[in-house]
């Protein structure tokens, strides 16, 4: 059977997961939360998931556009330039998303008689988003299992990979990553500046794939 | 500085922190979620945190009712009758509920540059509710520190107090536990037959308060 679900935005990383994983993913949930990228990013949840026959749950999580402080939340003129190591980019982290983001999917999962839930952090996100390390992942997994009935486990698969091994796992699953979106800015086109946008054009590039994105610069 | 943010329901143990720990706390946030006593609930939590000249923050965690499953969620004839160590009190859990809020109220915290959380789970929540126990509690809290930015800390100062042992400090803080709503049936009157009307009227009786609830058996 069929007992794990799958938190999937529809970028690159939660998307090579899921075709990775399809075996084992029984239901995979989206979440809105205001973010620039969120209304191109549920297209491609929902077409990766209507190829493969897996039920996405879309859950609304607006409160975060309205409550909380990131500049992932205010609009593509908020969104720095630079990568990952730049001290600028730290204004994109949204507090305590993937606590969130695994809260809620616990609950749905214990709901509807799910086993695991997993999730498509990774090695390089860790120096800058404190809710994607090893150390949290593992607490969250012990507070995960703890606090719910039939305890849930939780499976992040990816926690150790670079953005560069999980586009080579996709190149071997034939992934068309033009099909997923990444930019912060969240336009039409990639923007080709902000930190997701480079990492992940490296990634493509790195892992010998001719990259599918259309960038603006 | 009041550098706490409080998880206000409206109900008894939450109110009486609130007064308990007034001079600590900056701001509180309370959740709706589709539980029948939300609407009754929300009313108390406003009126407390106005009385007190504490911000309230509001948050729609509509989904829950929506995709989760619990008797707690499907109106007044689904809720059992019966005290906390009935078999049949289960149905009421609603999955990974404290889970949840902890984590909405941590991003929230750290989007406001709050230091703590604060949370009134009791003894008497343990056996019945696995994101009520003092293990829950701990792991969460440490997950909640390595996923924050600046690490939030977790309180919980009623984890180890009985409901009785609530109802005493409201007795010395002179609360008036008529402006608390706690029935699982979300009625106009409290039904006095479900779980918490009973754990309710017990407490206060025991606390040598004169109730002024009014039941409806």
């Amino acid at each position: 059977m069929k007992q794990s679900l799958m938190i999937l935005s529809g970028g690159m990383d939660s998307v090579t997961m899921l075709h990775d994983f399809k075996w084992a993913i029984g239901m995979a949930v989206t979440f809105t939360y205001g973010a620039n990228s969120n209304p191109r990013e549920i297209q491609w949840a929902r077409y990766h998931c209507r190829q493969l026959g897996i039920e996405l749950v879309e859950i609304d999580l607006s409160f975060i556009g309205r409550h909380f402080n990131s500049s992932l939340l205010q609009g593509a003129d908020a969104i720095p330039e630079g990568t990952y190591s730049d001290d600028n980019i730290r204004s994109t982290v949204v507090p305590f998303r993937n606590g969130i983001m695994l809260s809620v999917a616990a609950g749905l999962a214990e709901s509807r008689g799910m086993k695991r839930i997993m999730i498509a952090n990774h090695a390089g996100d860790h120096s800058i988003y404190p809710d994607c390390r090893p150390e949290f992942i593992q607490s969250m997994a012990q507070a995960i299992g703890e606090g719910t009935y039939v305890p849930i486990e939780v499976f992040a698969p990816y926690t150790h990979l670079t953005k560069v091994e999980i586009a080579e796992r996709g190149k071997k699953l034939g992934i068309d990553y033009s099909q997923t979106y990444s930019c912060y800015k969240g336009g039409e086109i990639h923007c080709g500046k902000c930190a997701t946008c480079i990492e992940r054009r490296h990634a493509i590039a790195a892992a010998g794939i001719t990259d599918p994105t259309v960038y603006r610069d």
